[in-house]
Order: C-alpha cells, then structure tokens, then sequence
C-alpha cells in the first residue's frame, strides 16, 4: 500500500509524453565512435523506454509524442505497436523535422559517451493541437519527460497535459531527464522544470537534476529531505532521488522515506537504467505496493537494463525482474539492496 | 483598508516589467493613417505608462526593461530618468532588437486602430541574467505586463522575477495587456498567462483577456465571479475585472466585490485608459485606501487619460486626480461612478 | 547621343527593384532624435524614390517591390499610383513584414544620421514567384537597388530579375546603394553585388561602394579608371563614380571619362541627393542626351534635393531642373558644374 | 590530349569543397530501412567521395569544407588523413551544427532509397572566412559540388573560392550534384547553379541536373548539344551530359562530341557512381589523355562502385581500373563502352 490514489477506473495506466527517438549503439565495445564501424538500431528516448517497460510489464500503456514522417518515424510507430503501446496520439509530422539520435559509445568498462542528433528534433515539434484532454483523462497517471520542456512548442504542450491532468485527476509523474542539449541556459531549465513540478504528484530525477529548481530560487546547500519537502508544499506526495550507485531515496509527503541500493551486477553501459528503474517503481505503486517493495522492483529492472545492449529492447517483463531478485536474494540474502 | 498587505518596509512602491516603447501618435485626428502627414513621439507600451502614472503620482518606481542601443533607447531612459523612475535595471541591448513603436489612427470619434512594429522587439529580448534578486527584493510591488510572456526570453525573465517576489514577500500584480501579436496562438497565450496568474496576489484585466486562461481548462461560461474564485483558489487575493465603458468589479478573497462605473467625459481615444487605471488604483491600495476609493480613483486616471493627447505624458498627478473627481461629483453628485 | 542603346519599342522606360519604404522626417531642425517631438512621413527608400524621380520626369516607370498589408503598404501603393506609377507587380505580403522606417535626424548643418527599423523589411520578402518575365521585357531599363541584393529571397528574386533582363535586351542600371544594416559581412556585399555588377549596362556608385566588389578580389589600390575598365571587360558599357562633394565622373567603354561637379546650394541634408541624381541621369540616358549633359542634369536635381525637407516628394520635374540649371549659370556662369 | 590546359606548376591537382559527411549503409540488402537492425559507417557526401577517388588514384588532392566539433567530425579528418587528402583548410566548426548522415536503404535490386540527416548540417556553415586565395591558388583545379550552394553562408563560400580560382588560373569544375533536400524551390537552385555554371571550365551532371538552370532562363526543349552551348558563350570548354544507363556524352567547346555507355557489371546499389565517374574522368584530363579515354575510365571506376557495400571506402586505384577495363574488354570486345 502507498500513498497515491491512482484513480483505478481509468483505461490506461500510464500516458507518457515526450520523445520517441532513435539508438544506434555501438556494436563493437570497448572503442571509440571515430573506431566503430558497425552500430544496431534500437527505439530509444527516455520516455519511449519508460512506455515501453510499462507495456513489457502488462501495463495499458499510451503515448503523446510527434514522430517523422520517414522511415525511422514509421519503424517507432511499428515498435510501439507490436509492443502493445497506443499510438493513437502519436501525430506523424511533416514540417521535415527528424527522429533524434543517440550513437552510443562504449570506451571501456567505465567510460562511455553519446553523440546525439537533436537539431530539429521532431519529438519538440509537439503542439498544443495535438493534446487532447480526453486521452489524458482516461489514464491513472501521466509522464511528463523533463526533456520534452526544453523547447517550443514541445514546452507548452506539455504545460498544457499537465493542466489536463491535473484538472482530472490523472497522477502527474515527472521525470526530469535532464539533458543538456536543447536547453539555452541553465535559468531557462530551472524555471520549465519548477512549473511541471509544482504541479506533480510525484518527482523523480537526480539530486543533481533537482538542483536547476533549487538554484532557481537560489536554495543551493538543502539537504534531500529538504529539498523534497519543498515540493510537497505544492502538489507533490512522493519525491524520489536518485545517487547513481549509491542507490536512491523515496521521501513521502507524510514524512517517511525509504532506501534502496542497487544490485550487484556486471555492468556493460550506464544508459536506459533510469527509465527501467521508472516502469518498474511505477510498475509497482500501480499495483498499490509498499513503497520499498516498489523501489526494489524498480532497482531490479535498472540493474538487468545497464547489462544489456539496448534501453529498450531489453526491457523486462515483471515475471523476469522477479526471478531477478530472487536470484539475487538468494546470492546475496534477503537485504541485498535495503541497507 | 485593504486586504493587500504591503511590506511597508521596501524601498520601492513598484517596480513594473515588461516594455518601454514609442507611440508616434497622429497629430491629425479623424483621418485615416495613410493621409496622416505627421506625429507626435511619447514614451508608451503598457508598464512603461503605468510607471510613469505611479512617478507622477509620487510613489518610488522602478523598471525591468530591456532598451534599444539607438536614439529611441536612449528617449525612453531619458524621460524615465526625468519623471524619477529608476533606470538602474533596464539594460541596453545590442543584439540589433528595436524599440517597439505603435502609430496610432484615429479615424472617427468612435474608431481607432493601431499599427504596431514589434518585430525583434527589444523588450522581447529581457532575459534571465537582467532579472535582479535583491532589486525585486526591495519592492513592495511587481507588476508584469502579459506581454512580457509573448515571447523567449522575456517569457522566462518575468517568470524568474515573479518567483523571486513570491520568495521575498513582494505583491504579484499581473496587468494581463493582452495584444494580439507576439503571441504565436490562444493557447500559447493562455498557458503562460496562467502560470503568471497562479501566482499574483492581484489580477487586473478585461473579461475577454481572462478569457484566455478560462479556455484553457475549457471552462468558458463561468460568471466573471466564478472567475476571480478560481484564482483565490491559488495565490489572489484581489482580481479586477473590467467592461470597459460598463465599468468594472474588484473581487476580493473574502467575498466582497465591488463596482465602479466610468466618469462621463468627452472621450478622443481608446488607449491608455487601462494604464491610467492600474496606475492609479494600485496608487490607492499602496495606500491602503478602501477598494472602493482605490477603484474610484483608478477610473478618475483613466477618463482624464483618454480625453488627452498622449498615454504617458498625460498621466495626472494626485491632486490633478482628486481635483477632476470633486469637479465631476459637483456636476454628476458624489455617486457618479458608484452604482 | 550616349553609348546605351535602349530599345525603344518598349512600353517602360525604367522598372525599378527593391524596396518602398517610409521615411519619417524630423519636423525640428538641429536637435537630436532623442529631442525631437514630431515628424514627417513620406514615401522612402532609394528605388522608391528614383522610380518617384522618373515619374516625375514624366517617364513611364514600373515597380518591383512586396509592400505590407497594412496602412503604411497602402500608403506607398497609393502615392505610388497617383504620381503614375505602375504597381501591377507590387504584391502584397501577408508574411507580418514590416514596411522599413527611416527616421532621420539633422543635428546640424554639417551632421545628420539615421534610424533604421528594417527588422523582417517587407522589401526582402520579394520572391522568385514575384519576378514576371514578362513585365521586365517591356522596360527599356531594369533598375537594381543594392541593398534589394541583402538577404534572401530578395537576392534571389533580384538575381533573376537581371537573368530576365539580360536575356531580352532591357538594360541593367546597378544602382549600388550601399546601406550596412541587413548585409551579415563585407565579404557577402561584394560576392553579390559582384554578381550583379558582371551583368549591368551601367553601375552607379561612390568609389566606397565600388570598393566592396574591389576586395573580393582583393584589388584595392587601383584607380577609378582601372576600377571601371575591370566591369568593361564584363557587360558595363557605363560606370559613374561619385565623390560626394567633389563631384563625379562617367566612365565609357570606348575610354572616355567626364566629369560633373555639384551645384553651389544650402544643403540641409545629405540623403536623398544621390536617388535624385540617378532619376534625371538616366533620364538624359533615355533622352539619347550626351553623357554629359545627363550628368549636369543630374547632379542639379541631386542639388535640389539635398536643400529640400524630403527624399521624394521634392523630386523635381525636367522644366523645374532646367530652369535651376539655367538660374546657376547665370548666377555662376555656363561651366559651373564641368571643370 | 585534351582542351583543358590545366597548369602543371601547381601543387595540388585538385581542391574539391563542399560536404563530407558520414553515411550509415544498412547491412541487410533487400530490406525496408524499418527493418533494417544494422548499419556499417562510412564517410560519404559526393566531394569527399570524389577527393578520396582522386587520392586513391594517387592525386595530390585538399578539400575545403567544415566538420562538427564531435566524433564524426574527428573520423571525417583522420580518414582523410589516412587517405592522404590535405586536411589544412577544413576548420572544425564550434556552432553545435552537425555532420550530415544519409542512412541507405536498397529495398530490392532496383529499388533503393536514402534518409538524409542535414538539418543545420556543418558542411553549409562553410563561410568566407575559411576560404583562403592561397590555397586555391596552388591547384591545378577546383571541383565545386552544387549542394555547397544550397544555404548560406556555404553559397557565399563557394561563390568566393570561385572567384578567386578564375582569378588564379585555377580550372573550375562544377560537379552539380542535386539533392532536393535543403533547397528551398527550383528557383533557387537554377538561379545560384547558374552563378557557377558561367564561371566553370569543366560542368559535370545528368540532364535533368543542367535542367535547373534551362528552367530559369525558360529554355526547356534545348538538346544537349545546345545545352552545351549556352555554357560554351560563358567560360566552358567542356560539358559532360550523363543520362544513366545509357551513359553519359562530353561536349567541347570545339564541337566535338564524345560518348561513353556504362560497363556490364552486377549493380548492388545506383549510389556513388557519379563521384567515381567524376574522380576517374578528371584524373585522365589531368594526365592529358584524350576525352574519350578520360571518359572510359570514368565509366569503368563508376561501374566498379555500384557493385560495392560503400561509395568512398571501395574507390578503386588507377591499377584496378585498368585491369578492370581489360577484363571487360577481355569478355566484351574492346569497344565496349564505345559505341
């Protein structure tokens, strides 16, 4: 049992708006990009991996986002598709703007980078005219990606779901994705950022991904607990910060909060392990979990995603996630990630 | 008295963001713009003309603006500087931007129109490095001008500032001045005004420019009380609504409202009425006259305004104020605007 | 007899390219912009006013040029036709381009300058679609102002503009008309005017604005002769090289030169003077005067201009220029603008 | 022997400026980009093709053009380096634009398409100040690719290194390379194609290519022959006509007239041939060979790279061309592209 009362009457459990890009990751590991010769194409984009880990778990999964009127546009529409994602909401757009890319690379067991393609982005290209309140209105919860604010008309047409869901009392999940491409300034960053999360129920993201709303108000030196308080004075029940491998916190608006670390895994990349993380935790208040019951679902599932070659195509299904943690119970004991 | 509780304690009685333009206005009156031969030049743009009433009604003023690098810019901070407006935060811009101009036509008696040159319009290039803390700070007023939110960066920059005056217990007063371009859509319009609108504690504007944020959330027939009940469910405490030539009704928090009509006067143009207004009504709640007699005299301002030749030259001093009122009251009797 | 031979068959003596602006004059003499109170609006821009000098002169005159969908638009279209000249290809822009404003400044006898609004200038919003082949055959010349060369699509739609005068016998007059705003670089002048000056029968400019196209080939030493003789070994039959004050020379293809001084006049401001010059040239061009006499006769029209309060509506007419060049030989005796 | 009198003291046999790019050709023949899993990365863009053809037949060959200031931009330079191309003057740009990528699709054995990727593409950020007279000065010839004139300031760029090629006795070949995407109507591209067309020695396209610049001169039934000719009033001493499989005919300023037809080979995909062609024509017109001998060894290195994976890394030597023009004569009589 947890604290957000998803309304359980609605059609889908999460709507997710933002970008549906493009991976070309690398085929040859341990090399640079200048090196690689041959790259697997993959669907990527934080917010697509999020949709697509909720529908890998069963999950009624829709998604708001503009895709390119070319090839890479039609094969995330197919992807989507075959995943069982809605894609009634998702406009082909024909203003000659692209599908994002992301070349992955893979330098060595601790160093890797990306090379993104993000001029013209399509997924920015959303509109107000493509929100539509009705859709919105038949999900127990919403996905804002913090991306998806970095440019107009993307900016307010996320601005805009967020207003539709509030006003129905759709959950607004904001995860911050911060990336640093896009975004003009820092300021600029800080203050989309506030307005999404004033408005959320819950905020997940990096303590340093919180700090473009702290540095807004100029609160640089609060401590986590402080900072997540600061957003239950809004609208917020549950503020989640992440530590990278440290593991990540839950603070709850009734003033609990719960750790988990993460799972000790072989390690083959640091992409796509936030957005497993996500699908699962959200996997898990969906089904009215505990809150770390929940947590270490969503552990689990960035811990199986950071060893495979894809963000997305890897994603789990909740019977395999499970059979993860048992193993791992079982190597490790019951505690493994909770102290 | 009033329900607005100003920190008495700050050094600026307000500070107004948003443009300071030109207005070359027609010296022939009652003829088209192609057969006008000459104009007069004024300071002008909404929150410029408010900041000059207030000056000229004696309160410390300040300004957030952002000025052409040419003669025009150098006009508007002059003529600040001599009306005793503080120019300390009206940076010169050299990107190029210019001074936005408005030529006015008056056509007949009861038809005016304007024609506007805001292209890369400098008060549109306001960003976040010119917005001040510690100036904000010391004011115990900000008034945003809705037109500051038409465009990146001004968007932003007035967004910054109202988050720094919510932080340090400076009063919101968001002047919507809706016009019409700048903006890209009516949606556009009515996101970024809601997110000023959420957190001003006083609200001024026309039925129609709230209309803007109504259609938003899709509620378009609610009464104009409903209205200003939906903003005292954040952060208002006061919202005006105006009618023009019916008059208008200040809604307060606590439930009251109140009416004031216009004064009779020979009218020779539309503009500058609603700068008038503002100016001298906020004048009226700074001194924490009753709402009634801050509406009075706010309508007073703007019939003396519209009955003159410019929109800031023209702005009235208080006893110029006062006296027009005792000589309407003599000639209509003491309830004239009253009911 | 001169060396350019028009085809007389052709219904316009002179179609002119580029843009129809508005100028806005100082009403108050020697003081700064910043000081003045009121202006003057005229029709501006240098092929606006030397197609108004053709007309003036009495010679069919046409008009390449977008003009706004506003008053100002209006303006220029209607004085336009009642001075008799043909705005057939004169379209309408419904882009939100602005009709460019000149304000101007006469500080004193000796110092004047000016402000310029030519941010999103409806002139170089002229297209390709707008250039009608068929309109330019019937000119006998096909006048190209400089700046119509500044940006894109006007440079393009000026570019084959010339490809159709060219191809049908209609001579090109490049009229240099060097203005810095709108050009990005020095070196993107002289590509394009270079462009343009290879196909012209006759370049008209200061000996500074022929040194744009002289440093893309970084040839900057070289003497007003050698200057001229490199465009002869293009397409110029005719190149005039003005020297302000000192007066100008007409360089020929078969290696004449002549020389023009100016009229003995109170110059009030130095704008204007050179579109003047241009109209009564190429009217004594038209007329199959010698070179020379054109030159007199323009360099007395350029005098009048400079001493009167407007760049077009001062266009004299022939008998006007005939009898201030008459009163001036009188007065200075029969050479005084020839040695 | 041939017509082109290119001066043999020069340094560098050919500077070609324009696009490299990066391209991504899809591992899995006979398939839909959607399907496609795997792509295997090559430097692409028709001048680095043709530069690296030229290198590899053992040319001293530079190139002017910008890369990214990212990995793709790194792998551009040091394969260039590798290939022995001077790398001097392509500056790294710092503007966040990005290397073109063009995906390839071959659907069947006669279908196949491409997903370019040029949105703010580094190639077109080539500006005059990274065309330096020195440089170009010191080669024998300059290859331009008509895509460099697509956007600004890369046409301006162009337009300036040709100008100072004719300046410096440097041949100027114009290798039209249409691509659709970044211009912005047939206007454009035939009135700026035209600028350069009239300043080449040497013009190279299919058809429809030289049909650009007929269409803006209203010239649509010409033969090609009298195509040809129109390039021969300008500067031109050779016109090379291509019509694809049918092969492609060279026009001298002389009037003489040479065809060529393609050799019998197994194609695998319709790209890159036209870059083979280019380099192995010019390398025999600067050896001085005769045209027709030129123009068979075009034919033969195009027909050897339609049957390879990628259009820059399988350019052939000179030996391999020769041998493979053996062995086809071998097999299909010594006229076989002859006649």
């Amino acid at each position: 049992m947890n604290n957000i009362n998803f309304d359980q009457n609605k059609k889908y459990d999460l709507i997710a708006l933002g970008r549906a890009a493009v991976d070309l990751n690398a085929n040859e590991l341990y090399t640079t990009l200048e090196e690689t010769e041959t790259f697997t194409k993959y669907v990527g984009g934080s917010p697509a991996n999020v949709a697509i880990g909720m529908a890998r778990l069963n999950k009624e999964t829709g998604f708001i986002g503009r895709v390119a009127d070319d090839q890479f546009g039609n094969y995330v529409l197919q992807y989507f598709e075959n995943e069982g994602i809605d894609i009634s909401n998702m406009p082909v757009d024909s203003s000659g703007a692209k599908t994002g890319l992301t070349f992955t690379e893979i330098k060595s067991k601790t160093e890797s980078s990306i090379l993104m393609y993000r001029n013209e982005a399509v997924d920015l290209k959303l509109c107000t005219d493509d929100i539509n309140e009705d859709y919105i209105k038949n999900s127990k919860a919403l996905l804002i990606s913090g991306t998806a604010l970095s440019a107009e008309p993307s900016r307010q047409a996320a601005l805009l779901a967020v207003e539709y869901a509030v006003k129905n009392n759709v959950k607004v999940i904001f995860d911050i994705d911060y990336r640093p491409y896009s975004w003009k300034s820092e300021a600029e960053t800080g203050i989309y950022y506030t307005k999404v999360a004033e408005k959320s129920d819950i905020i997940i993201g990096s303590r340093s991904e919180f700090n473009y709303m702290e540095k807004i108000i100029k609160e640089e030196d609060r401590t986590d607990k402080e900072v997540a308080e600061h957003w239950f004075s809004f609208n917020s029940k549950l503020v989640v910060i992440k530590h990278g491998k440290e593991g990540s916190t839950a603070y709850t608006l009734e003033g609990e909060s719960y750790d988990v670390k993460i799972f000790p895994v072989e390690m083959i990349k640091s992409f796509g392990g936030g957005d497993a993380y996500a699908s699962a935790f959200i996997y898990g208040l969906l089904e009215d979990w505990d809150i770390l019951d929940a947590l270490e679902f969503g552990s689990a599932s960035a811990s199986m995603l950071v060893s495979a070659h894809s963000c997305s195509d890897a994603m789990p299904t909740a019977d395999e996630i499970k059979e993860f943690i048992e193993e791992k119970k079982k190597e490790y004991g019951e505690r493994v990630v909770r102290d």
